[in-house]
């Protein structure tokens, strides 16, 4: 049995990994990771769990958590993740990190959108992005896995195909997302409760939102070259769900057909990611506790423009489910091992 | 034109003042209290306010909003509208209070419920129970306005007609009560959070919810003794609403017809109070956005008891609309004066 | 492999049932019925089973129906299932009804409340009501499963220990259940529509709901006697879940103590019967996507009675669950064999 | 006082017109149409009218209805109203029409996106395009209003300050929509069932939507030439409620400083149309129920576009609210009677 512990496990995206862990085959958790409640039973915050997880809760310990785990899973605030990395952990561990800490090659980039000093900059260029789909066989390998962003999983997935083969004008692709509310955490804030949310669709950090550099920086290793995206958020009275639609500019004379090939080519063989039939868009609700991603397209004459979307959960494929895709992957597990969910609708 | 403070102007009780004031006819709010929100812009709080009601926020200052204003509305915790009143105040302006701090007789009574020491208990024989449709004449002459709470409004005017003609035995009253969540307020709670609130029904304050004593005490003096009551509220993923499902027992041998003439002789006159067809149930959607509390019963052969239900906005005739309603009153206006709102739907 | 074939399979319970056998390690779908839907891939009316479940719905045909399958799910409307059984369908195949035709002993009580002629009435009596942690020995022998009402067992799960005792006056039960909107299936009606169950709790079936005999004739076989109760269903604003609160008069001198021993009693053994802790109550948010009930209970000496609370997810323990449930007792599996999901939260 | 009938009464937008006028201190409704419900009580299908609009609604009969009524609104399906229009209805009342009949001029256009022979092509010229804040001047002297789309006219305002000015480049026009779902109205259908569009987020429409030509036309008069613009609408699980997010390049050299100058300039006299302070972003909660557009943008240096951003209730300014606005102006009223709503929050 593989061993893991987890640092923030009583963030959504944390406690989404205790729950996909509970049952998944070949892992046991051995640490409940908490500041805000050290001591707790991780049940009596978490009530779904009630005779599932009852352990307690503690405090971060990376002596005696790299000591008792075979991997760590950092679901934490950006900053925490870089502070505890050093050889000696990664030496005894492979660490999963859900924040930003390690997603960005280019540290200036990474200190300008977070505005934070980054604590292991030496490490960065270990760190694997992730995105199993994309970069599968250097997770297998790797010791320090940055796992993507919700949003950022989402809008690559919806248009990989199309930059990597050249069919659009990547300067002109803008990706305008709605998530559900559990993206927003867990921490009591009045812009998150209940009557400010329900009744009500907004945008937030527009132009200015943090997922936008890992988008450009990864869309950009597709391209071979740097590119510049619109991305807005929006939040959607929901609790779970990442929509992208996706716009931009095709390159003369490209046809349906050469944009339904390049997506063939590069998910028609992906488990999780699902290319629906033509005319059937992408809905949160079909992917909704799953590991899924849906995906499709449609070229638009009267405008010369692709519509590309996809549809995600984004604590499953945005978080926990892909981090432990990627613990699969890591430890040499079948990749689908404890997360081939069907996902649950109504 | 009356000038009406407001004292806790940015919890949702108080903000629902605001919007309502802010197109009454005779009325002109000349403060907006908020000890959070100091020196901002009410609309920087309430966007649905924006080149409405632009004012800044000001903190608690009772010399000069007493020489300022006509009356005041108190939108506090408890505790808070006990601590400002004086013989000075009250000499000087009417007070009405969405406080529960005059709203009990028994001063123990409030202290064991509210485990807080009252600092006016001199007043609280003075204070009118502001349930408008029961004591319209005493409010009338009132200084001092105890506005009753929301579950209270709606499980009393339910069950008072049966309880004051004696039709049933006021011993075997249950109150299951269903609240949407502005009445939880606008502190930042994690239990208040969307994603805590949403896809979910739970009870809370099971047998001991702090509007106990104030609906026994009130169906007390309509019964002509003591009694005691079940009451259970619930948090239902809404905005606003409460619907409250009442059983009692009838007494031997009373009839549909007989609870029928009861209900109609106090509420066929009642413009607030809408008594429905038969049949037709109660639902909040129906009443929403307005100042009305809709009414039906039944009778249950098989179980010998009647079944009583009410519905009614909590933000409106449930706290706001009823202060204003209160104000209508004291100030010798139409007790509909810019509160004849029409419920919104959807 | 077990072959199970599902009648009524693209409703919300049938398509939950699907679901469920999708993964589950001992099942097999062979026949995904739908009157509906002939001849349309399953996943094009349920997205969410886009590429696992893309087989054709048929419509109603026993003879290949019971010459393929082992196990036939009924999730129809009430009178269908009873139209199809026969001792020849009983000979072949077991059969698990999700409808209420076989749950109720005295044929005319069924046709009294549900205004059906019943079309089998000579099986009534071997069926064996699959409430399985009270039933479970009479399952595993049956051929004919009456599955229970989703309201009916979460009504009577949260009072049976203590009708069974003896502890409470069993004609003072009062239920009021709140269920979320999947309860009322994916009938094209206009008072399901979005608009009109979003930011509305109602009440409907005041005093008529058919769950009522069957609560009413399970909780007398506990009780050694007939009995009466109100039960009062209301629809809330949420896709799953029911809470059920329940009110009774404890007998005199019980005690909070005795009250526990009666549940611990039980339930202590019970894998999806979780009995919470001392002041934690019962939310459909932590069972929701599961199998399990949670169950709790105060003493209030104020009024001498009990209150007793339960909550469950209406389409796992409610419906879909319990049945393949029933069917792992049926076919000497274990009870909890693909239905052991951990609830989903948020 | 103004007597006005409605035709389609009992649709979302319809019931919204009767709940507006209902309070509209120069307009008595005579006439409550609705071919569903002929002879039922207006009330008993929308029960927040009670007591407030309990005449039976009729079927059409435009001879009685053009003589008891001075004005009519027609809020039915597409077709409707362009069948009943001639001159001698013209001579008697006049026309709202909130269907999409004689929104565009060009009747091969309507034709082609509508798939329906136009019944009237010959009052197209006539119809006035009831934008008020664009057309003033002609809906005052019109007879027949063609009342905007709720998408459109979010659309249009969003962007028309810029693209009259000619500070962007009109083809790169990206219009991403999100409405709530009393803009599907009320008829039963399977995809608007609360379980469909609760916990879900859904494109639909994509470069289909029927309200394309009508922005396209619109802002084409702005520009002065023909456009062609990407229009994409989503469906939210919210009642009311649209937020429009528009993209597009700025001509080269462009200024936040010259783009807020156009928005200045069209919009800052306008009652109905908020621009929000810098860094305010619209969103639906903050007109919920008000005729109230919100407004704002950002220029984005890095991708050389501007951000456009618009939100209204889809069911006042988007529908009703708008007709009534017109019908103020029509009949020499001020603008903001009887609409000038507060936005309820929460």
């Amino acid at each position: 049995m593989i061993k893991a512990g987890i640092i923030g496990s009583t963030g959504y995206a944390g406690a989404e990994i205790v729950r996909i862990l509970a049952r998944h085959p070949e892992v046991e958790i051995v640490w409940y990771g908490s500041r805000s409640y050290i001591d707790q039973k991780f049940s009596s915050i978490y009530g779904n769990m009630f005779q599932i997880a009852d352990a307690k809760c503690l405090d971060d310990n990376m002596d005696q958590l790299t000591a008792q785990a075979d991997v760590i899973f950092t679901a934490t605030p950006q900053g925490l993740c870089a502070s505890l990395i050093t050889e000696d952990v990664l030496s005894k561990v492979k660490v999963i990190d859900l924040s930003a800490d390690f997603r960005i090659k280019d540290v200036s980039v990474y200190e300008q959108w977070y505005k934070i000093k980054h604590a292991a900059p030496s490490f960065i260029k270990e760190a694997v992005y992730g995105l199993c789909e994309i970069n599968r066989e250097q997770v297998k390998g790797a010791r320090l896995v940055a796992n993507p962003g919700c949003y950022t999983t989402c809008s690559i997935l919806s248009a990989y195909p199309l930059v990597k083969e050249g069919l659009i004008d990547p300067d002109t692709l803008i990706f305008d997302a709605k998530s559900g509310t559990s993206g927003a955490g867990r921490s009591a804030k009045t812009a998150n409760l209940f009557c400010e949310v329900n009744e009500n669709i907004k945008a937030y950090g527009v132009a200015t939102h943090r997922h936008t550099p890992e988008i450009e920086e990864q869309l950009g290793y597709a391209a071979g070259r740097k590119l510049t995206v619109s991305f807005t958020p929006h939040l959607v009275p929901m609790n779970r769900g990442i929509l992208v639609t996706a716009y931009a500019s095709l390159k003369k004379g490209v046809t349906q057909e050469q944009v339904g090939a390049a997506y063939e080519k590069y998910y028609k063989d992906e488990y999780f990611i699902r290319l629906l039939d033509e005319g059937v868009w992408p809905e949160t609700r079909w992917v909704e506790g799953s590991n899924f991603v849906d995906v499709n397209y449609k070229v638009d004459p009267r405008t010369g423009r692709v519509i590309m979307m996809g549809a995600l959960d984004n604590l499953v494929k945005g978080a926990a489910g892909q981090a432990v895709q990627n613990m699969n992957l890591m430890f040499g597990l079948d990749e689908k091992t404890g997360i081939d969910f069907v996902p649950v609708f109504p």
